[in-house]
């Protein structure tokens, strides 16, 4: 215990240690029982620290991920319907499986609901969850329910690797020399909570594009295997942020990045409608759930010629720590804000 | 929808439905993707219904359950240590596994916390999960920390099949001939709770007991294990109360149980103390997590010579539907109340 109580202070609230803080010190508690003569941490590959935990099954690596999504933290109340709640839970949940390049194939649902909660809105929130399950042939096996003064949906999804190739996408494998690359555009999903927070006008077409892009993120599961397949060792999903993602790719893997802003990939939504601010929302906005890889030129152009959506090389991996963003020039800039962190108050 | 949509009035609130019916529903709805082409569909053993979900992994049966600990829901607020919520969270958990029969492998945690909690909680709420966990060999892989208004505990646990008998237990196999069994003795955890809510005062000896039945309860996975070996076929914990489980088992095997109320084992302290509601809260009170099982005479025979604990034949399967209570002299009787289900208000 004397290392774990060294990380923290004296009756230390965890909103000054920080979600990121409190999940170094929990994992370092979750370790310490670690014995290889018993076969579960014998075959643990991956524990906590990363989108999703895996071990070594009968013949495939096996991964599991798990995720709440709660009533005015995960969501704002009383904006979302109920079943884009269901999609976008389950799409967040999906979306971890995304980053480590993995087969999604069972979901457990726990639904904590008040008790004044319609039946209808219940079913909805499920066709939501089963109708972006479905795309991905996942079966909702299982789950519980209980009354709640809130609404919280955890779901746990369970995985295997593809069965082309066994790695995965890890956060802790990105090397100086490798490029940083994202699929698709940034921006749009904190576009659209900022206009439904603020109530903000845009023309139809916008309005439903943003809201969209909030609470209808597609997991970029067919993206995730395709980098496997193409060699690609590194990946995040963007939830948190750009920055703070890569950051925590950093991390994990004891590099720098260096960030050209002016290739990061803004949607055009969010640039015409968002000028000043759209470069914020797409490096610190988050929920966007595009993938961010490290890989070398070569295999990122493998990876460009095989993907259906855009693939935008942004910067590259360096010695050091932490991210540096850097403009056309390569002088560093900075951000105020750098992604998204629970407890903290900024 | 068409058919799920005819369960229930129009407007209906979940209250009216209960829990045991929107499970019904939803698993439905969860059912409706079913395609056999696909390999999740195709592998699954056990849906949505039983304590756990099933699947045909590469060698061995895999499974997973996942279930939410809420403040003021599942445990009086103010009432727990932060271990003893952990302890009791990971215990309820295990439970279910214990009733398949199971070996537990690894843990997610999805846990949600007011953001003015104390580090020093958080990580006594750790050291009850894993000092249960260890017990059994199972490592705490991943998860996820948000803040939220109040405590929640979202446990989801992976396990295998046992390696000598790939047969799991469900609840859905009951015959009538069977006996039904028990392991342990009843009603001191509802007793604990009663103790607790109501400061009750008692000796202190008979105190710590009691907080404990509530507080600590102990999964019976090496009992769970040891029905498979001994070709027991139809277990469930005793989570709910036990007419409350037993009449699910009836449910899901279409079959009528028949419990003589005087050969059920009712925790000597809850006898002592509790002498006119004892038996209530051995029949209903819930929460004991021991197991509740159906077999042959010869089988049952099997198991008692076999265990540890103690094993109480405490009435038979037979045709029919429902639960009925019987005196000594096999005249029905009635209880008021059958267990504890969620949203329904009695």
């Amino acid at each position: 215990m004397t290392q774990i109580q060294a990380c923290y202070n004296f009756a230390m609230k965890v909103s000054e240690l920080g979600e990121f803080g409190l999940i170094d010190l929990l994992a370092k508690m979750a370790n310490v029982p670690r014995d290889n003569r018993i076969a579960s941490w014998r075959q643990l590959r991956l524990g906590i620290g990363d989108d999703a935990a895996a071990w070594q099954g009968d013949d495939s690596i096996q991964l599991a991920t798990v995720d709440s999504f709660i009533q005015d933290v995960h969501f704002p109340s009383g904006l979302a319907s109920w079943d884009e709640l269901g999609w976008k839970a389950m799409a967040v949940n999906l979306s971890d499986i995304a980053a480590m390049g993995g087969v999604p194939r069972y979901a457990l649902v726990s639904l904590a609901l008040p008790e004044n909660t319609e039946v209808d809105d219940v079913t909805a929130l499920y066709t939501g969850m089963i109708d972006l399950a479905k795309q991905f042939g996942v079966a909702i096996i299982g789950g519980n329910i209980s009354r709640a003064p809130l609404v919280a949906i955890t779901i746990a999804i369970l995985c295997t690797s593809t069965n082309r190739d066994r790695h995965i996408l890890t956060r802790s494998t990105a090397e100086p020399g490798e490029l940083v690359a994202v699929t698709g555009e940034l921006g749009a999903a904190a576009a659209g909570l900022e206009m439904l927070t603020k109530r903000l006008q845009f023309d139809p077409q916008a309005t439903v594009f943003l809201r969209n892009a909030f609470f209808h993120p597609y997991p970029r599961i067919a993206e995730g295997q395709l980098l496997v397949d193409h060699g690609v060792k590194t990946a995040i999903d963007i939830s948190d942020g750009l920055i703070s993602d890569l950051n925590q790719v950093c991390k994990a893997s004891g590099v720098s990045a260096r960030v050209e802003i002016d290739r990061v990939p803004v949607e055009p939504t969010v640039k015409a409608q968002f000028s000043g601010k759209s470069l914020e929302l797409a490096l610190s906005g988050g929920e966007d759930y595009e993938l961010l890889f490290t890989a070398r030129a070569e295999v990122v152009d493998r990876v460009k010629r095989a993907a259906t959506c855009l693939i935008t090389v942004i910067g590259e991996i360096v010695a050091g720590k932490g991210v540096t963003l850097v403009d056309r020039q390569g002088n560093p800039i900075s951000l105020g804000k750098a992604g998204w962190e629970h407890f903290i108050t900024r």
